[in-house]
């Protein structure tokens, strides 16, 4: 199994406003991410972001996909396909018969599997702006981990993706 | 004059660890930015990354630089070449007669300039690493840049150049 973390981020590395707004995220973006969560067949995400989420119009697209909300908190589920677990560990466990298992935020879950050295590859979209206050890819953590440049491509004029290995 | 950001950060945008560490910024990254610097012939930088970079034995490089530190503390100046402004508004008047002018840090000098819409454009190293806690790009701040990416160099097999456009 490859477990891919895939976000989308500002040039400086933030995957949300302070209220937690991405409005600023483009269609070729969310088309890649759409296609990459379909392909896999599985995403596991935390307790904000599966409210945000599933809330947005788009989420439709994501409907046959596995979802696994890590929380230890009570999350209300909308659909049979999503589940809970408690920690990175049970939410790979529950996907152990998939191929692939995309990780797709906040910062504090994909801090959270980093930590834990789950992550084999991660996929950034990086969108043109910067901003000065927001939620970052990882919440801060102690951990560090060496990448490789796998391949670069260009979803827009201006919107990059980097695709890195991560060593181990 | 073109105020132009040059900074190495991680794939999640630290340009220095929590004790300033920068060792993880490779040889290649270093020749990109002592170039550009060598080109524009005068850079601004906060106290601290003064102080750490002229500490330096690559400062070498960079001697016949104009160096103008933003501070309003006491700075030990090391060289004639330096010269001490009280903002960022001070520290481009001083360079007024250069056709460049390289922004290089810390975060919060970087936050200083775009808060003030002084830069133009951004150099953006993006070394292959992750890690958990360190110093950020921009110091949180309220601004925000929408970007163009003009365009995108490898420095080498891992070490990936974005220059972006700032848009006003």
């Amino acid at each position: 199994m490859k477990i891919i973390l895939y976000m989308c981020i500002t040039a400086n590395g933030y995957i949300a406003k302070e209220d937690d707004n991405t409005n600023w995220i483009s269609g070729e973006e969310w088309d890649s991410y759409s296609k990459m969560i379909r392909r896999a067949g599985c995403m596991v995400v935390g307790h904000r972001t599966y409210d945000i989420l599933t809330k947005q119009p788009e989420f439709s697209e994501l409907s046959a996909v596995k979802v696994v909300i890590v929380s230890n908190n009570k999350v209300t589920i909308i659909s049979e396909n999503h589940v809970i677990a408690n920690n990175p560990a049970s939410a790979i466990n529950l996907l152990k018969d998939f191929d692939e298992v995309i990780i797709a935020g906040g910062g504090k879950l994909n801090s959270s599997f980093v930590v834990e050295g789950l992550v084999d590859e991660m996929y950034l979209d990086i969108e043109p702006l910067v901003f000065g206050k927001g939620i970052q890819l990882f919440s801060p953590a102690d951990f560090e981990n060496k990448l490789e440049l796998i391949e670069t491509n260009k979803l827009s004029k201006n919107t990059l993706q980097l695709h890195y290995k991560v060593l181990k």
